[in-house]
């Protein structure tokens, strides 16, 4: 059997998520999977790199799927586009080992948060940043975050489901840039805890704003206390902009 | 009494175009007003320079209107983007002369025309551009722009409306300009007939394909044959960037 992975960007304004959680409404996954279907005349159950929550976007979502088809990745592309709705594309189709899984074999994601931080608001870019209208102190957030990297249980910085595994998670690094009028915080990790992304962030406009400093931070790492970190922030401005996969297949599979 | 001028943007996906026409739907002047109107607490007819179609946005929309309130512009300005929807925003109030008049005044509109060239779909720009997979030929879409530039008739590029006044407008300049994925095309003219815009960057896209050249569009343009003349380019590409005011009263009014 061909193994292929999609590379997929998508506006998650309307989707319940990559993948149904209880309760109703279309997915991004579902939606995918219609569109292979019908390139590919039979059902094709797909793989995702990772889920994306209600109204979460993607740039560099990736699934792979088996596949008994001989037709060229090119061909493949062009036709799964034309069938999918117009606020999935997909970037990519390339071919990857048989044993290759999305998530078993991503190693570093990395998620987006952006801010439109203006007076003003702005039509065109509510549906993917958060307003901010008030000025934030980007080196008191750049401070918070340098408490935050490393290899850590993030249990005060997550939502209960997921923890099933545990909450440790070794983010990478935490880039905060500034674009215009738009502060950009980017957040690469081996993997994230359930609203993790979302809930930094809000942990970190709070410090932007002076409301929370980084000795705050620390100590909230330190005590595990929910209770005591800021609540997510919305779902609209964040973004799967990327997924590594290691090369070789993991030894413990 | 005092006249305000406000600068508007808004995405225009959700609405009827800026004045209803025959039938029904949410218009943005409607919104607008109705903004104004919480704000002000009286009911607010407010004047617009220009009058874009469904689906069509702006970034610099003007209109202005008559109040006796006595509070400050940065006032207004801070609680009428309260008050309005999130798809409209308001980038500034300011004072203007007792007898200005948003429609009269203006001397000058720019309209963009946004193009996606791209052979994969863009699921974020695709409410605010037209996706073109195939490359255009920007110098053959700069000749046939050439042959629009001057002071014409312009029946042959608008559809029936509007013609009332007489087909003749000045347009000014065609900018065509590239930035990473994106084709823009801006027209500036003292006015626009119905769907002129639309229908000049719909007949430029066929240049950009080959399929229609310079010669073409100077024969359109001396025939006034609109038949001739391909189709509008869909509204979710245009929006209204700019309007220019005399600084002095006109002497005709």
């Amino acid at each position: 059997m061909r193994n292929l992975l999609l590379t997929l960007a998508y506006d998650g304004t309307g989707y319940k998520g990559w993948q149904r959680l209880p309760g109703s409404g279309k997915t991004v996954q579902e939606s995918v999977e219609a569109a292979l279907g019908r390139v590919l005349g039979r059902a094709v159950p797909i793989i995702g790199a990772g889920r994306t929550d209600a109204g979460v976007h993607a740039e560099g979502q990736a699934a792979n799927f088996h596949t008994d088809t001989t037709r060229a990745p090119e061909d493949i592309l062009e036709d799964v586009n034309e069938a999918l709705p117009r606020d999935i594309a997909c970037r990519s189709v390339k071919e990857v080992p048989e044993r290759f899984h999305a998530r078993y074999w991503a190693v570093e994601k990395t998620y987006r948060y952006r801010l439109h931080v203006h007076p003003i608001p702005d039509p065109f870019s509510r549906r993917y940043s958060l307003h901010v209208p008030e000025s934030l102190d980007l080196p008191a957030m750049e401070a918070a975050a340098a408490e935050l990297v490393g290899r850590r249980d993030f249990s005060a910085f997550a939502n209960h489901r997921g923890l099933k595994r545990g909450g440790e998670r070794d983010l990478r690094t935490v880039h905060i840039q500034r674009n215009g009028q738009f502060v950009d915080i980017l957040f690469s990790a081996d993997g994230f805890l359930y609203n993790q992304a979302r809930i930094m962030a809000g942990a970190l406009i709070e410090a932007g704003k002076g409301r929370l400093g980084a000795k705050d931070i620390r100590g909230m790492l330190e005590r595990r206390d929910r209770a005591a970190v800021p609540g997510a922030a919305p779902a609209q401005g964040l973004c799967l902009v990327r997924v590594e996969f290691r090369t070789e297949a993991p030894g413990a599979e």
